[in-house]
């Protein structure tokens, strides 16, 4: 089992947890290493293992809580591992898959459990497996289940990349099925068919000339999406085929819930036949909340809104404000080419570090 | 391995063969049938196999060969198999994959090879495979290159269903694949991307709103056609896909030839991104050599035009003219509902008796 030093600086950190390869379902021996480290080296903290997610928190009766989750699974390797180190000192730059979502937040977080033993708020941190995969193998959706309580506080900071900038909320998606019907015929002889590739010409054409809407919410501007994902249809090369379905995922405004984005939905794709095959709501801004207050404040006065879904919407499910804050630019999450600068994951360390201080 | 009784009658025969399994590439266990029948109860012919392909001729000396030829294969099962008989008598009707393609026509020829052992003409019997998959599987193609000479005559009858009537000529048939490209980006953030499925909106367009020739061609009226036969693209439910491929299958008329034909769809989708896949010229009518006109005489006069591909254009390529022949009615061919009138069978049974007797 390799090693954690957690007092080693959240950019080395970064790189070690790169190194110990994570994709969701085999998180296991990263779990084991981080679970060694915060026992070992965060003496002050109870530690709890649930499945491949290790839960650490103080006990300081403080009068707010401040929940820091991060989750220790990847995507697939894309050519991207190990890391590799470019530039050096302000202009180090770390690549390599996870160093972008999220192991540069989980570093920061590890460090702070075991730098920070009397912080401000008493803190929760969470470490979890399977965010990259189907919601209903989300680690911290097992958490809400068999250890609710670790999860309550006045405050969650998912530390997926944002720019090191706080990004509040995020957008809820929706993923439906539009199908189309036909009547199945031999080429030859199209006419005695009915083609239901064909009939997926009107529903691209609204798909590509929809507009989405921009809300702004709390100041904040969002930025929705219609985007077909999947297309597929055919029976045989000289066969009419008789069904073509089209998956479509919206991203939506959290001034709109999951019902509502259905509606709209339907209403784009009006005289089709639809199937909603999963839906999870977005979250709102929620900055009037004073613990969320004080963490814009350290992080110099800048919020921006999420786009994404990130897990900050369980958190909000539960009554909690909630926002993302960690380093790395989320377009290059995903891509092969994922990189980090290492000044930011230092900076999101800081602010972190300065809302904390006691 | 089933057994077949090649003197029971060509009804009888269809539903035997029919209830033998025989996707195109699983076509072993029917060609094994078929070769054991032809050994034992046909001993007049020279038999051969190739692959999961049959051949059998006579040795007559006559001074004219006929060709008959049927594959074996099928396209997938829909819920069609086993056979199922509705009605009896002359109003029996057989039902299931293969009755009308084509394993009626086989059964004929069978029938005809144990049964008919002096013809007027020389015979040579063609039982070949994959003929409903792409031209390169083609068993008729294979033989083309293994047994050329077996392939000779002076006329050629394909027992591809005519609704018992004789069709001259066929139509080509091309096939091309038309490949939208786009950028990948995370459903969140798609405009940092394009969508290749989006793209589609308009070559779509385009077919749904084609409109096919009907060229008149010695008094026989051809119908093109132009239809997507699969469509495919999709990366993951949140990631705007890069690439969409639509497969278009285009029929055309044997005034054109296949360069023709691809200009002209090239014309269609001009704009787009398009690779041939492959492309089978059709065959102009060819009923004035003296064995296709004692057949049209026999049939009771009656021609029309063969808007499928069939293997007929394999036999004009070689210079034979050729024509369908065969029971059952083609719009039935691919569909669940395939049924044939066991009155067909035995129509086309005696037409073709008269026209091969002494």
């Amino acid at each position: 089992m390799p090693i954690l030093d957690l007092r080693t600086g959240p950019v080395e950190l970064t790189a070690a947890l790169v190194d110990i390869a994570s994709e969701s379902g085999a998180e296991r021996e990263i779990a084991d290493a981080v679970e060694a480290a915060l026992r070992a080296q965060a003496p002050h903290l109870e530690v709890v293992r649930d499945g491949d997610a290790v839960l650490a928190r103080t006990h300081l009766g403080r009068s707010s809580r401040v929940v820091l989750a991060g989750h220790l699974d990847t995507v697939p390797v894309n050519e991207n591992l190990p890391l590799r180190r470019t530039g050096s000192g302000a202009g180090e730059v770390l690549h390599g898959l996870g160093t972008v979502d999220m192991k540069g937040g989980d570093a920061v977080f590890l460090h702070l459990a075991a730098t920070v033993p009397a912080p401000r708020h008493d803190v929760t941190f969470v470490f979890y497996d399977c965010e990259e995969v189907d919601a209903a193998r989300n680690g911290l959706g097992r958490i809400e289940r068999t250890l609710p309580g670790w999860l309550r506080g006045d405050l969650a900071v998912v530390g997926e990349p944002s720019n090191a900038v706080v990004e509040a909320g995020c957008q809820g998606t929706l993923r439906v099925e539009l199908r189309c019907a036909g009547a199945r015929a031999h080429t030859a002889r199209a006419w005695m068919g009915s083609n239901a590739i064909h009939a997926l010409a009107e529903p691209l054409r609204r798909l590509a000339e929809y507009r989405p809407r921009t809300p702004v919410i709390d100041g904040l501007t969002y930025r929705e999406g219609l985007q077909a994902v999947r297309v597929s249809g055919g029976v045989a090369g000289n066969v009419v085929p008789d069904e073509a379905v089209l998956a479509v995922n919206h991203r939506f405004a959290p001034d709109r819930g999951p019902a509502e984005a259905e509606a709209h939905v339907r209403e784009v794709f009006a005289g089709y036949d639809l199937t909603v095959v999963d839906s999870a709501a977005g979250a709102l801004p929620g900055l009037a909340a004073p613990a969320a207050a004080e963490l814009v404040a350290a992080a110099g006065g800048r919020v921006a809104a999420k786009l994404g879904w990130t897990d900050v919407a369980r958190f909000a499910a539960l009554g909690m404000p909630a926002v993302n804050f960690g380093p790395g630019d989320p377009t290059l999450a995903h891509t092969r080419e994922e990189h980090i600068a290492a000044a930011e994951v230092t900076r999101v360390a800081e602010v972190l570090g300065a809302f904390l201080a006691p």
